[in-house]
């Protein structure tokens, strides 16, 4: 068995058309040679924190123990700050605008933090700086590598970092709540955010039917233990393989038939009593 | 000269928007954290069991030697199931359901097969299985690190498995062949399931001509040795580098041109005295 | 500290919806299995030589010591030739068509350069020669692997070689700077084959202002020093991350809001009094 190689998990919304990844790759390898490096996503929408942030909190429990690079970060050239906070199993790098926040919190919350400004471990840019390839890029490799985090710029405190902005679902009075969408996957699949405790709590039990009211338009929604499980055509309501609430129909894409995309609001309601 | 590492070639319809092939590279790397990996495509259509079929026995040959994960999985959640199979160089890991079927004929047939049922080897979702995640890049990964085929479940007989569906051309006493494209690349060039072989015993050789009728329009097409080959604006039939027919224009696009794509069917038939 | 291990660089216009680039990885693990492999980028547009040159250049000094693979062949199929060239630091391996070329000279001009000839280092071809993975992935792991260039076929001469293309700006004696859009990247920056320098020749200082016109449309954008530092809506020029001079508006696409993409030209003029 050989020894376990230092990992980077990377994540960003630089796409695959440019080289940036390529070119962020090579400066991880230039001061790491032996790094692996495992790519979690590149297209995240350009400047979507939200959604960077939600991709990494779903991905991060399976990454390899490590460091998280994750870049998102509308505010380049900006004096927001690039920062590396030590969690347990490792490092996460980033910029300091929320996108970090809860894959901090998954993993079990943060332990140093530092702004990445020692210019020692920087690359020293032709031009406009490019942070992920000038400050952060080089960072996770030094991480991986073994530097200590304190090397690498001024220790932060936690109650001074952005805050991850999670969107919380309402409860109201009446038994609605009142969520969202937070992800559509490639299959069209809808993610909530609302969990399965909180329909439960309302009395709707697996194999039982929600109301779901998306912009003035109501639907039954079947809660099934798998995709398969649904009637043809019916809308299922399950349980992902992340353990959150989603939309669902089998085989096709219910973001295309309800129209829904991340960020759609939406009230969901039990229908306790009702068996077809 | 290191140690040959342990490999694991993955294809996917997962795209490469989500997660998802970044969260299967962290699991399998946490099972076995000095497997390497190698991508194969990601961007199979959706459920296009064919079409993954396809693309993956044109890359078996190609691959190296160690495990070959291929999910593309429309069943996810009901009861097929998911296996191992043993073959020449290593092993194939996916869902039975005929993806898997042309590559491991391809590279001389299946040896051992085993339904991936013992849940020592696999991941425990929060919620519905992720079996791409849960059961077959833990399976895979298990397999390039050395565990027995045998400890990863029940053993299968090959008569049960579901078959391929590659489709056949078909040979009319008229001399005509009705075929099919099998695969639109990113050039635009349309590989056929009829092989030169079968042109040559109607009569055409290399450098002479074949109409060709798509949808009741008559093409000529030239059979030439390469791209470049042929004259500006005339449609090139060549053997491609599979060794399959296929239709082609020289640095343009046969499939925008002819309005072709995958599985889209046409005839062809010799043209021997032809010689313009 | 391990040894370093072999590096391949590869760039090519294979997009990653088909097999090719993993058949390519394939093709080189199994003559070099522990090669480690950096994808530059695979999307560069079907054929479209200049963009490969001009990502190529903009990469190379961040890559790995080691080789460059790079593939983007509108004439395969016809005589022109593949080609190893060495390098200080390493080797590029691509066709003889001028996309290495601004990358060779990047990296300090040409050393050894072979035809890449000798069929002892290529793959058979069931069909078409697909060179890309027939020729040059070969090519490259043999290079990496420690193989002498001279065995892979015979030398050229560098006077034999492909020009690059690089578009020069031409400067008018009314101080106007003829140039164009070098390239639009994900974020709709526009670099320009522009450099700073031009700009302080004519007398404009950072912070001062150029006008920029655009198919008789004029526009007046500000030079500062990051994205951020323009007001809402003004045009920013700066100089990007990799020193030349750029089209940007912050958070938002330039290309989209003026409708430029590579290529397209434009004039820039000093406006060394204009202080809004």
């Amino acid at each position: 068995m050989p020894d376990r190689p230092p990992f980077v998990s990377f994540l960003s919304d630089y796409g695959r058309v440019d080289e940036f990844v390529g070119v962020c790759h090579g400066v991880m390898l230039d001061v790491t040679p032996d790094l692996r490096i495992v790519d979690i996503t590149h297209d995240i929408g350009p400047f979507d924190i939200r959604a960077g942030a939600l991709a990494l909190v779903r991905a991060v429990q399976y990454l390899p123990d490590g460091v998280v690079l994750a870049v998102v970060d509308p505010g380049v050239g900006t004096d927001r700050r690039c920062i590396a906070v030590e969690v347990d199993g490792g490092f996460l790098v980033g910029p300091d605008n929320g996108l970090l926040a809860p894959a901090v919190a998954m993993v079990g919350g943060p332990g140093r933090i530092v702004a990445l400004d020692n210019p020692e471990y920087q690359l020293v840019a032709p031009g406009a700086t490019f942070a992920g390839r000038d400050i952060m890029a080089p960072a996770a490799a030094y991480l991986a590598s073994g530097v200590s985090i304190d090397a690498l710029g001024t220790p932060i405190d936690a109650s001074g970092l952005a805050p991850g902005l999670v969107p919380l679902p309402q409860e109201a009075d009446d038994g609605t709540i009142s969520g969202e969408v937070l992800w559509v996957d490639r299959f069209g699949n809808c993610q909530l955010n609302i969990a399965p405790e909180q329909l439960v709590e309302r009395g709707v039990m697996p194999g039982g039917y929600v109301g779901v009211t998306i912009g003035g338009d109501d639907r039954r929604a079947h809660w099934v233990p798998a995709f398969a499980d649904a009637k043809p055509a019916e809308l299922a309501l399950l349980v992902d393989s992340y353990g959150m609430c989603a939309l669902a129909l089998d085989q096709r894409s219910a973001a295309a038939e309800l129209k829904l995309r991340a960020g759609r609001t939406l009230t969901v309601v039990a229908l306790p009593e009702e068996r077809p």
